[in-house]
């Protein structure tokens, strides 16, 4: 926004693990972006691991500090040092959070500096942010969560293959959805620790580690997910955390959801958290739990947070143009007249415009006879142009109908 | 936080519609939260309407100005005059900022002061926190949007009974979920200014309402849906915004999606919004997306939001003690020698603890048979005391599994 270079805001750099080498790698990526923001340039001022880097050097040189290391008993003294220095601090680490929570937000509240943990809860599905900033004011009735990315994979392809517990924890491990140890995911322990920051935001009350009962999922067989299915029942490792008059109940277990619930459809090492208040009714948020990147888009997130607090809309850096004919998928019904070769002259239209047939059904007989076709993904003008020659053909007995399909081609 | 009164925060509201009057009710209602929060308390300086109030004198009189107005004329004039004068403004109206956003924006910056429009866009759903805020620095790739609830409630309505267009949009009009005259939802026109809006966060780059071509759903008949159904399809209007290279395609039109796309479970009058970008994989966001409390409660975030830029974390206000014994649902798997009387005996322990049977599947003969029940809510110690009488029987032949059920009670 202004002529000059950005002024430098240095980030100490907590932990060189998944989570820190992805936020080392993407933060000097982002910096002109976020410089655009914020009018700072973040720049990583030193990293601390295991077995290099000293903290008092990179505290005294850092505006910012980024905990990634995990653990709860060095990573306390490192963010309690952070925060009594006057810095910032961002951090990914649950357990502290859930066991010494209150005493460090305290802490950051005395010294006027920011404790921001958006990757601590559900990587980089914003539940934190809504939780602190969108409902400020709403009372929660209740919140439910699929915070752990883990079991949720081990359930989903225990009900898809018919695996048993054993075999999908191998997989998980074998594709990095597990740990060596996966102690802390499959007992629930983990799970207990995200609820606990979730329902001391969403209830305004001090909630402990020690205060979540939780069950994990050892113990679930492949039979009860097959026979729950004849009920439209599927299992997932549901936190809950609900206001009973003047009590809290705050827990971890496994539980099956009817398939209209939000969470029903939630599948793979996805998370998702969905929010009930008379307010709002209900808001779902879901996206991948974990993941080097992604969590360390939910740190760099809180990181520029904290370098800008007040938010606002920056002029635009781009000046892109706007696609006139784009690619789509298409659903095509035709009515035709049901006479030999009438699939065949359609086909061959629509091949002779490079649009290739996905799949095909055809219904009735006689002159209501109809062709129902979903195309793949083709320029919209060559896909318009076969339907006006289809159109035209003399054994089509309406004008065709045409309707963009949107595939599934994504991630999740 | 201090013992003192906290000092008002004056909030001028233009507009006293369904929106206003819902944010002129629930504003006082969470002022003490607020100010728990803010050290600030919010309070309602004054209101125009139609036929009352001074826009001049509310101006002078408040410190943020809250603009449900809707339109684009006296909308553009009030919330430039109140930015000029140094006043931070929340809006949720998307007409004027996908025609007069630039405009608007730039003037913020300029006067240094917040310009906030959560409710502009999937009401309580905080998709532009999340542009805004999480997702900065970071490059979108594609965003898919379900962001008009009057078209998703016709079409899921459409899909679910069979009615025509004609009769959905009735019975939308009669449940209040579209207006007398629906033509800016049902034409895509809304949805196309909400995709604008969007884009411009997303891709960083004008888009202007005009940019974004728009077909809308009055076309649709019930016989494409049902055809679709059977190629595990459901219809939707959805807004796209994507790059293309170095071009940008943003659109609104009806399109099919597959069965597991986040946006194809949304039913009713819900919101939802899709983000992928290449950090996040993808993330999905849904909720209601109107309605006068929940897009008061959008506003209302957005007041707190410009009230305290720096977000900390407050003090617990509560200290709720924690319930033991909670009530679930349970899914009941039990291993029973197939002879006659065992399900009535079964019945009967459950009836004489208080624990109401919901559904029972019988499976097998002989030795293997299973009785599997879903029960409903009911005090954990009393079901699992059920349990406890039911493994003694000598028909059972393995130890009964329990599972939690969550049930689908709430208002999705």
């Amino acid at each position: 926004m202004t002529p000059d270079a950005p002024a430098p805001f240095r980030v100490g750099l907590l932990g060189h693990g998944t989570v820190g080498s992805a936020v080392a790698e993407l933060l000097p990526e982002s910096a002109d972006a976020i410089a655009h923001v914020t009018g700072l340039r973040p720049e990583i001022s030193g990293v601390l691991t295991r077995s290099r880097g000293d903290f008092d050097e990179i505290l005294a040189g850092s505006d910012l500090i980024v905990e990634v290391m995990g653990g709860t008993d060095d990573a306390r003294t490192y963010v309690t040092r952070a925060i009594e220095a006057g810095k910032h601090v961002v951090t990914a680490n649950k357990q502290l959070l859930a066991e010494h929570g209150e005493e460090l937000w305290a802490l950051a509240r005395e010294h006027r500096v920011q404790l921001r943990f958006e990757a601590a809860v559900a990587g980089v599905v914003p539940v934190i942010r809504v939780l602190q900033e969108s409902l400020t004011g709403h009372p929660v009735e209740r919140l439910h969560g699929i915070v752990n990315g883990t079991t949720n994979f081990i359930l989903t392809q225990m009900a898809a293959t018919g695996a048993s517990y054993e075999e999908a924890l191998a997989e998980a491990q074998q594709l990095g959805y597990a740990e060596a140890d996966p102690t802390d995911d499959v007992t629930g322990k983990d799970a207990a620790a995200k609820m606990a920051i979730l329902a001391r935001l969403a209830f305004d009350t001090p909630v402990h580690l020690s205060d979540v009962p939780y069950e994990g999922i050892a113990h679930l067989t492949t039979e009860d997910i097959e026979y729950a299915r004849d009920l439209d029942l599927s299992l997932r490792l549901i936190g809950t955390a609900e206001r009973i008059g003047d009590e809290l109940a705050v827990r971890v277990h496994p539980a099956f959801l009817y398939k209209g619930h939000p969470l029903a459809s939630v599948e793979g090492p996805f998370n998702a958290v969905t929010i009930e208040s008379p307010a709002i009714t209900e808001i779902t948020l879901s996206g991948p739990g974990a993941g080097g990147p992604q969590t360390a888009t939910a740190v760099i997130g809180d990181v520029i947070s904290a370098m800008i607090p007040p938010a606002q809309t920056p002029p635009t850096r781009n000046t892109l143009g706007f696609v006139d004919d784009v690619a789509s998928s298409f659903y095509l019904h035709v009515e035709v007249a049901d006479k030999p070769g009438v699939l065949a002259q359609v086909a061959q239209v629509l091949g002779l415009q490079g649009v290739s047939v996905k799949s095909v059904v055809q219904k009735g007989t006689g002159t209501g006879a109809r062709l129902v076709l979903v195309v793949h993904p083709v320029l919209e003008s060559r896909f318009y142009g076969a339907v006006q020659l289809i159109a035209a053909k003399d054994f089509v007995t309406a004008p065709p109908r045409a309707i963009r399909v949107i595939d599934e081609e994504f991630a999740g």
